[in-house]
């Protein structure tokens, strides 16, 4: 608990809530702060070409290979203290434990803090955990936030070598599994009463950004049907976006952002841009809501005489985590008394990643209302007790059964 | 057409077009000029409270009262090289003919060029006439821009005092006609085959801000049905612009600027604000289309459980040109053997400002396809000619029979 109170002053003073967004200096401080952490508590720690934080408390059969456990410690914009935080300071705390109670594992057990998990003003997400298996491409550099500057600038700003990250691949056939405790930043395990939440799988997310190019015209006297409005056509397919998610229980459609240009009153929008995702755990939905967005955009601008112009950003299909860990969770939680649910996340997580190589389990502790990613995000001390508690006596049973036949 | 020239290189070199915006140092640079220009041609200049450059050529009976003619030399962004310029440069063309023949008028001839016509970021136009007439109140001064900085502050820092402005007040009494020359910046001109425009009406304008405040929940956890999406509320109101003055032919109806924040993708969005607009000539329709926009934009904001905060800026109703003036504008184009058309005009003016103390005229010429606010706005020399043409005898028409019985 005093990690996370640390943390959370490691954070953009002049920002709203607890800010400490990916590629600014308040992540690098917060990043360096998990590594002498690390280093206090006896881990060899290094920091790798993509800008994990990696810390290694060397078992005593390496050759049998190694656990991995952590999260991320960057955030959205106003955002809270607890959305990824929890994951890695609980790692920590299991460090702690086995430190203090004598225990020497049989694995290497590896703590990660990823890198710039939340989407950057780039749209990707997952930087670190996508480098380490190898799933970020040369051309995703050359991506640009709205003020026209590439990603692999942004990198460079905070010391962060673009070619380094492209090849920071990390062996994983070492990795025996990975877990990761997280805050469930949704509403389901605290109306249902349960403190330990089993991850099935985690939803898929497709991330786009949409460009409209019509003609900047006088809004006084352009009469409406002459006007080849690009705000209006990006507007029509805000709503589109809303609507068609809005057809499925577990489909979510959000604009997380549009811009018009030019910034004037009295000109029609010659250009609209809209950055924006839907995401799912149903396959097939999702790749039909995909296939309904694409037709509405088209539709908005052909209405208009708007060209649309859509651009998909790295994204993920659903995850499926492995049935003997989350077995294993489950357990563990069982034994201490804790009660249980199983769900699926509609967040995105660097587990999702990490599952397509690595046999992965995720522990989820409630969030209070279901709030996350602003200021009110709340997860009670013995909710984050009783979570990592879970993912010691996880790890520990990881140890003790994986790879000794 | 060596002015005009003259002022196109006047412009800010990083932004497209011909971008001279008010409350820059470019447009500062392009007032000076026009100052120098006056002065060359033997007026004397002065820059008001208002940052209005007038020059004055005194008449033989200054006791009739002046005339005054002229127009703004500020652009949107990315705008052309016509738009306002040609009334400023046809009114020194006419102090240069005057002075080539040797004429003297009767009466003073007052040459303006009005600061800061276009709306500018805080979405508030035609200032420096505004002021000159009493129509700026001091809460104005407190109008922020998306970027949270006062109107007052933006004014000092284009070394224009506020209190001055609030007190530039001229005595109109004494002005017995104003006449601006401009561009159509519509394409009926053209289509007509018709060489000058006698202005019949100016449209009204009525010019809003409108906040939306939702919640800003996670994207991917949060049901659709749960969220306060300020960013859907906001769409819904730009297609609701669209349709209201879609329902009427010489209705506009425009949203020039929308914001979202937080500015991330997987955010639901707490606040969106947006900037838009509705004109027409027609009175009762104007005030109609105000009423089923107000009730447009509650109802998307109250379908998502949004708030909506309209805030009403400085506005201008209908504008009704004067009939005499009029009628001596379209003699003149006869005599000259020019064709005509009268018309109304969509686009805003300061001579709908100076029309309600003063009796007042608009002259037009053709704008090519009816483009402007855009880089293609083009009006062909020989046009521009006639229009100075027009102009003068108009002036000189004004002075041989106002005042004098």
């Amino acid at each position: 608990m005093s990690d996370l109170t640390a943390l959370s002053g490691l954070v953009d003073p002049d920002a709203p809530g607890w800010s400490r967004v990916a590629l600014t200096d308040f992540d690098n401080a917060g990043r360096e702060w998990v590594r002498q952490q690390m280093a206090a508590l006896g881990l060899e720690t290094r920091i790798d070409g993509a800008g994990n934080v990696i810390g290694r408390l060397p078992g005593a059969r390496p050759e049998l290979g190694s656990i991995m456990t952590g999260s991320h410690t960057d955030t959205v914009e106003g955002g809270g203290r607890y959305d990824g935080i929890v994951g890695v300071t609980a790692a920590l705390e299991c460090v702690r434990s086995l430190r203090d109670s004598g225990t020497r594992l049989n694995h290497d057990l590896l703590v990660v803090n990823f890198f710039s998990e939340e989407p950057n003003r780039f749209g990707i997400s997952c930087i670190g955990s996508r480098a380490l298996t190898g799933h970020i491409k040369a051309s995703d550099m050359d991506r640009l936030d709205s003020e026209s500057h590439s990603f692999g600038h942004a990198l460079q700003q905070v010391r962060v070598d673009p070619s380094a990250l492209l090849t920071a691949r990390m062996d994983m056939s070492k990795v025996r599994a990975f877990v990761e405790l997280h805050i469930e930043q949704g509403p389901h395990m605290e109306e249902q009463g349960s403190q330990i939440g089993v991850v099935s799988s985690i939803t898929g997310v497709k991330r786009f950004q949409a460009a409209f190019r019509g003609r900047p015209d006088h809004a006084g006297t352009t009469p409406m049907d002459r006007r080849q409005d690009a705000g209006c056509a990006a507007a029509g397919t805000v709503l589109a976006i809303e609507q068609i998610a809005s057809s499925h229980a577990d489909g979510r459609g959000t604009t997380g952002l549009v811009t018009f240009s030019p910034e004037a009153v009295n000109v029609v929008t010659e250009v609209a841009n809209l950055w924006g995702e839907f995401r799912s755990p149903d396959h097939a939905w999702l790749d039909d809501a995909v296939r309904r967005f694409e037709d509405a955009a088209q539709q908005e601008g052909r209405a208009r005489s708007v060209t649309v112009e859509l651009d998909w950003l790295p994204s993920e299909s659903p995850a499926v985590m492995d049935d003997a860990l989350g077995t294993l969770v489950a357990q563990q939680a069982d034994r201490l008394g804790l009660t249980r649910s199983r769900l699926y996340s509609g967040a995105e997580h660097d587990a999702a990643i990490i599952a397509k190589t690595v046999p992965t389990a995720m522990i989820f502790v409630p969030s209070h209302d279901g709030r996350s990613h602003c200021p009110e995000e709340f997860t009670n001390e013995r909710d984050v007790v009783a979570g990592t508690n879970v993912l010691l006596n996880t790890i520990l049973q990881i140890d003790s059964q994986y790879g000794l036949d």
